[in-house]
């Protein structure tokens, strides 16, 4: 991407606690800024097959958690999201919501439209951009579509697709430890390890501010697989299968309130993070 | 463990190939080795609470792969390691095979036993010991005996327990990306990372020779954990609760013919491995 951004992402991997019954950090956070925000939260639903559904539900906790404006932008065909009014109510939004489901129908849907051009305009003015799940994988500009869960990866079994673009230099995968996907995200990372991996467990968001840094919120961990010193990968010998052998790769593992440089590749030290927070 | 080890192990990571209707290298190596050494095999049901299945199932196997010399050795209690033909068994084979199970039956009931010394003999004397799941585990010196699967290591989870230490400096892990334990063995290195962190797939063994390098067969992933340069562990600061954070661990991913010295600490590369095999 080109140009200073000014805005933030918040990376959600999934599952995040929507019940007043516990503690639901991520929520809470996202509607404290849309309540701070002027034009409020704008929620998407292009990536399930139930908007009605996923609405709904989301209405319910957003308004428990003090949002009074909230939109639903209900997009399910590129005509929707060529339509005007759809581009009105997203211009004006002060935090956007993607809500899981299937990410290819959120790139397929939105990708290059006038809808997503002006996702683009107010994120670098300054919006928030959200997404959980699929909305979660969407975010890089390569994304992670199919590929095994709960095993190593096999060379031939990966499926990636364009995505929107807000965070460049990063692959997204969400449901991380729940669903078994390391191997999977070095597979991705294998590929072409400029690209970091970022690993987001349910219940566990990233916050991402102007591209550089971003802080973990959640129960869960993230887990950031970085490429750049790798020595080998059986990639390079364009093997047709077995398994994808790495070697060196760099592995971090963050929890609730780490935080990383995303501009020098690594993770901020505790201690610098509590002057940080100081000063 | 002192003193020069002329023997080798086999760490299988479970679930290995048994059906003639499939590939089943793993089993067809210990067989091939049973056949051409002196002594045959010896079979430690130990670890199971169906040792008679589990016996005859292998039984079943090894005859079809040729093995015309197996002994059963049916540990119930420490009266049974102690008892002296079990011991005279173990001191002629060629090659014993550790059975799946539960592995702190294997380390309670055989642990420091004359069973176990004499294993321990034969081995640095140049016998081969093998063992799947439960019987992987209990190889190393520090064991992993719980822990979450496909889910990020809280500090509080992890339980580890000696083992009966036929290779130091590793702490073993089996069906590992199929039950997503990745996260609960960055916590056992993070606990001490002069251990190094072997996770073994199902139907995928290392053969270990001579404590010095090992070679992945099968047809999983073996994933080496290096804690050598973590820079950070929130460990340290005794949090009682919460996600394990840790930074800069190294992971290597290997398999079917690749090859780690566990010297050097690093895999070889695929050239150096070639250009060994040739010379």
């Amino acid at each position: 991407m080109n140009g200073k951004v000014r805005g933030s992402l918040i990376i959600v991997g999934g599952h995040e606690q929507k019940s007043n019954d516990s503690e639901r950090p991520i929520l809470e956070e996202i509607a404290e800024r849309a309540r701070r925000r002027k034009g409020g939260l704008v929620l998407l639903t292009v990536a399930t097959q139930l908007p009605e559904e996923v609405a709904a539900d989301y209405r319910a906790v957003f308004r428990e958690l003090g949002v009074r404006d909230l939109n639903v932008v209900d997009i399910r065909s590129r005509e929707d999201a060529y339509n005007s009014e759809t581009v009105a109510k997203v211009r004006d939004a002060g935090v956007v919501y993607f809500t899981g489901g299937d990410q290819l129908r959120i790139t397929s849907q939105v990708g290059d439209s006038p809808t997503f051009q002006c996702l683009m305009e107010i994120y670098r003015r300054g919006a928030t951009i959200a997404g959980t799940s699929a909305g979660a994988a969407a975010m890089s500009e390569t994304m992670l579509i199919s590929g095994p869960g709960d095993q190593s990866n096999e060379i031939s079994t990966l499926g990636m697709a364009p995505g929107l673009g807000f965070l460049s230099g990063v692959v997204v995968d969400s449901h991380f430890a729940e669903r078994g996907r390391f191997g999977r995200l070095l597979g991705a990372v294998a590929q072409n390890p400029k690209n970091l991996g970022l690993g987001i467990d349910e219940d566990t968001a990233i916050f991402v501010e102007r591209e550089e840094h971003f802080r973990v919120l959640g129960s869960g961990a993230v887990y950031v697989v970085d490429g750049t010193g790798v020595s080998y990968s059986s990639l390079s010998e364009r093997h047709p299968e077995g398994i994808l052998s790495i070697y060196d790769v760099k592995v971090h593992v963050l929890g609730d309130g780490d935080v990383y440089d995303l501009k020098a590749r690594c993770p901020v030290l505790p201690d610098e993070v509590r002057q940080q927070a100081a000063s």
